[in-house]
């Protein structure tokens, strides 16, 4: 039996990489005949996975994190009838058993089978069903025939593995978030933040045609990278109002419809940039779109937070200004994406070269064992998407 | 030249009948040749006309008021080509020039042409354009060959003028708020408020083919008229949680997707009646509503409230569990119902006798000067929907 | 190992009870773990069969007839997970794999896992995977986890089982029909054929909330059927033009979208009744439908005839309109509908009674012995839908 | 008053440029307070135009050609409110009221106001309401409020004239096709024509998102044209199957959803290929694509063809293989493409430089003399688009 080693949660801001054991067919006393045994390829660290580290969520010491996954298949359960060894696939972050209500419309984010606590699951992560993590060498993954999108041709595969990497997550993520919010050709769009899933809603919105891209965020250096494949930024430092800002760019202090691709761990704006104030990018976002526009929000928002700025952000609540949405008639748009619904029409757009996600979201190869100086680069800002190849098999 | 007589707004919770200017087709220095007179047959007094009668805007001393309204066209401007002088029509509520981006996308509520305040505009509302309401005996439509849906035949729609006249606001209104929330055939529903709006979108909900529907109310009076058409009905002032309420009835403590048609003067739930809490449809129906589904809000939320509870509710922010409803993956549509997208349809339905409407929702007709007394039997809760009569041509 | 009986096709006009193979989990070599044995508690007799059995299809002697099947759960395979023993569970009459793109999509007719020859398969039927049918009384399920809708409460679901078993096929094909036309609140309709399909089409039409729902066909009994629960009706015998006919029921002689529910083997209209006509339908609808109508066609159109009027019609070509059509800017939907898109939401119309579908289709429960009776007097143009109860397990 | 010239239609094979009537705010009769006349900027010749010039209409002697028109405003109606003179505006090909139940809806193509003999109307076409066209230096255009839309940014505009004249016909049509074929990020497409049309089809699937375009045509310079910007290409005119020539390109011999950018001049592929064949490419792209698949429909199909190959395709008949697209579940959307649906963020991809659309169909600037050969050059089969300059107003 193979060894197995992984990333581990220790306590608030320190991870490591330990021994963990290799993967069964099970996860618990559930048998998984339906799953399959992956050689991880690539496994790449998640802003969500940053809440945990951060101490933001209830996640218990050694939890395995992980769940952005692509690998080999190295073995398969009695039940996985068109998935096969050697078989190169995607791994969806939502585990879904293909077989309940909202498996079969689509909604694969809230599988109703996977997690007794509630609907929905994830690989390594808090509340989430339990299922171990894949920041490791081996890792299982059930219902394997619905869940996994293999690839079709796996030297092309590998040669584009950076890119490809990001449709367990990332790319689908942000690409949800823009067509919840109605991007399609010749739209305005305003992104909220420019870490990967804000860049990654970038690029899926020059991919779904939009005419102009802004983005905002406070870090020069995410900033550059935004501006780097063509969208506009704002650095939300300034103490220029946003809709100013805006009106600088386009010409009116309004956009088609806008994307909160930051969540719960939002800053102030301007002189409050130092600031954590929850509701501020939702409330930004209500002023300078449009009437009529969809605001999407793949960011995260939680139902409980430990580190909460006061005890109604603890169990969630924040001060939104509804009002001003239902003045302008909004929609808003919440959850996990559902990453079925999009990984396969992505991988084409990648297999195609129509988009160039990794370089988009400046994709940096690592070890395993830089896993842990990568989650710190990442929690300081770094410009990066950090990609764990933990057993060396990407091309350089 | 006729006398015309209004309802005007006096003060917090006064209003009076009053001589007012006869319609001319134009608002103020504004040339309305695309208008027409009507001489008004039905117009409805509605719960956000109470808004303003309570105090709870900053509605100017002597508005007239009234949005709601079906009339006969006596005179149409040099510039109308389809809509004929004879002609009995039902008004759309909200004000649209059918001539700009927002109403050619049918966006009829966010017309950017008749408010220099914001989009959107209405008839005898506060920041809604100035245009004069129509609790009265003539009026001004402008716009009339866009805004104006004509009954095919004049008899028979006198016949059913007690339904018709429901078409120029909360039906369309409810069934919008019922449509928004992804109601269908075999949908369980939770309608939050048993005022005109929750009743017309729980008929509403029946029309699209609803298999259960839920009215929640705090009021025994509305919620008997739910019951009267074939809905479950919830007393909110008892102590069971809703969901608890809800597993009595479905058999599980969720529902399909949910409508709120009570807004921002919401009163808490069971110990907390009596209290004014405008956050608590939002999360109530955040809780009760099953992960995947939408929530309709056509109820009113407001960008500011003088009488609000606190600092954040006068200008319109609500402490809303977001971090519930991003975890079940909830959608949220907010806004003004554009009824053109609806009357028609709705129209037909009345027509052929597929819906009774004026049933649902108890419509009473009374006078012109009875409305004063309607006001009031509205605000304290009668289960009733006031139709003024101002020329008495509405038969028994 | 029980015994098991069953309907065969014999040769053009001849079907026979027969003694047949227990269900074995597995088709040929293809072993099915995830499918389960079902005691069949009901399955009906479809219009499809019908083409079969009239020679019209390349059907082999000896076929096993029956694609409409509800029953209870005797056996499961090793690999079904949430289906159990005991469960009563509707069939959709397409086979799907739950695990392929197609399935993924919610695209169940066209499953590209359980048909070598084309996409999409069923029971009992001509190139259809070879899949045993079942109007018998015993059959297996493949990917029963993903393909079984269980009804909730097995007394409930016995009490209103002859309208359950409309689940299976009929009623959401016929309800397909109607959605893919546009149907909703408020619509004139036409459907067209008042076989079961087209009387299930038209009792979707008043569950959707249509306003007027007109039926033409040729049969008085099958036009007093559609007569009994709301419907309009046309006699196509008539030599008054079927737009002439509209008008006389609604005023105008065009309908706001129409649904085809009769397929290749149709008719003539008026002097032309008695000759084969496979275009006529489309034609026609075309002609009444409004511009910008759609046009939903749930009737069989085949790839091959050997009994076609002439060499195009063997083929599968027809005679089509289609510069009509385009003036007015019609749609087209074609294809088997994927039952399990819609039959939760009918099964709750059903279990709440919002529905009386089995009255609308004129069920008619008779054994497995009568059914080579129930197969002539449906070719006859009975107005009634034959269920066959094989174990004499309906209540009366 | 200003003289005016226009491109009239003499006989089969023949127009010419003959002095025309300055245009009146009317058409005969019909007052048009609500028009304005256009100083004609620039105005393009079109493949329907051609189908009336080569005599397969029943157009008559003297008919004003053009219905693809930019211009400036000189002269507003009384009842124009909101375009002024002096304003830049692109005109959609299809006239529209803006008042009508189908102008309401956003079907623009069939208004019910603009066309005594049917729904839809449009500028010199016949049976198309008798509207005078615009290859001119003069014309009228109707409900200019409603149908026009305004450049921005006047010089601008001019820099981009070239791109911003497709926008009054062939890249909304070609846009359209590709949307209801429902092309979005990662699809494989065939466009079927590579006339202008097809080319900007082939340019909207880009700017969807396509993963791979591939293009069918038998004209070299057409097919090089479409190879010009990144589009795959197949010579019809070969006798590879177009299955055999698809899977050479992707590997299967299918694609996800095609458009047919013909119409019904459509010719035989392969040895037929010299032969008009008029459902050879509805056939062809039923084969051709994979189950599920839409196909959009924007090439021309006639109710009435003079010269049509027979009895049936002189009354817009045509031998369609529906049994095939049966049973692969497709979809047919046919019909005039209503312009206004996707005008505006059409021209912000133009203003931003998303798509460089007067590239892809190569235009070629002529005078309003040079028209005459424009027209031959076109039916030779000039892999150009040409567009006429009336008044020498168009940069170099």
């Amino acid at each position: 039996m193979c060894k197995n080693h992984g990333v581990a949660y220790v306590k608030p801001g320190e991870v490591e990489v330990r021994e963990i054991d290799y993967p069964k067919l099970a996860l618990g006393d559930r048998k998984c005949h339906h799953g399959v045994i992956l050689k991880i390829v690539s496994t790449n660290i998640c802003g969500s996975d940053q809440h945990m580290v951060r101490g933001r969520t209830t996640a218990p010491e050694g939890l395995i994190l992980g769940h952005e996954i692509t690998g080999l298949v190295i073995e398969a359960g009695r039940d996985v009838e068109f998935i096969k060894e050697g078989d190169l696939v995607s791994v969806p972050f939502n585990i879904a058993c293909g077989r309940c209500r909202n498996c079969k419309e689509g909604k694969t984010g809230i599988c109703l089978n996977v997690n007794p606590a509630r609907p929905g699951a994830a690989y390594g992560y808090v509340d989430m069903g339990g299922w171990v993590g894949g920041q490791s060498e081996y890792v299982m993954v059930p219902y394997a025939d619905f869940n996994l999108l293999k690839f079709p041709d796996k030297d092309q595969a590998m040669e584009k593995i950076r890119d490809l990497t990001l449709l367990s997550d990332i790319f689908p993520t942000g690409y949800h978030g823009a067509v919840t919010a109605g991007v399609g050709p010749g739209s305005i769009v305003y992104v909220a933040g420019a870490g990967p899933v804000g860049l990654a809603c970038a690029a899926s919105c020059h991919l779904l045609g939009a005419a102009v891209v802004i983005v905002g965020d406070m870090i020069p250096e995410r900033l550059a990278q935004a501006k780097s494949f063509g969208c506009e930024t704002i650095d939300l430092r300034n103490k220029t109002p946003l809709a100013d800002a805006i009106a600088e760019i386009v010409g009116v202090p309004e956009v088609d419809c806008a994307v909160d691709c930051v969540g719960f761990e939002a800053k102030g704006h301007g002189a409050d940039a130092d600031k954590e104030a929850p509701a501020t990018v939702l409330n930004s976002v209500m002023d300078i779109t449009r009437a009529g526009g969809s605001i999407g929000i793949p960011g995260l928002y939680v139902t409980g937070d430990p580190g909460g700025i006061d005890a109604a952000a603890k169990k969630g609540s924040l001060s939104i200004r509804l009002g001003l949405g239902w003045a302008k008639s909004h929609s808003f748009h919440t959850g996990q994406c559902p990453v079925m619904k999009y990984h396969r029409q992505l991988m084409q757009a990648i297999l195609y070269d129509k988009v160039q996600i990794a370089k988009a979201v400046n994709v940096q190869v690592i070890s395993l064992q830089e896993s842990v100086q990568g989650y710190k680069d990442f929690d300081g800002g770094a410009a990066k998407k950090f990609v764990i190849d933990p057993h060396g098999l990407i091309p350089n």
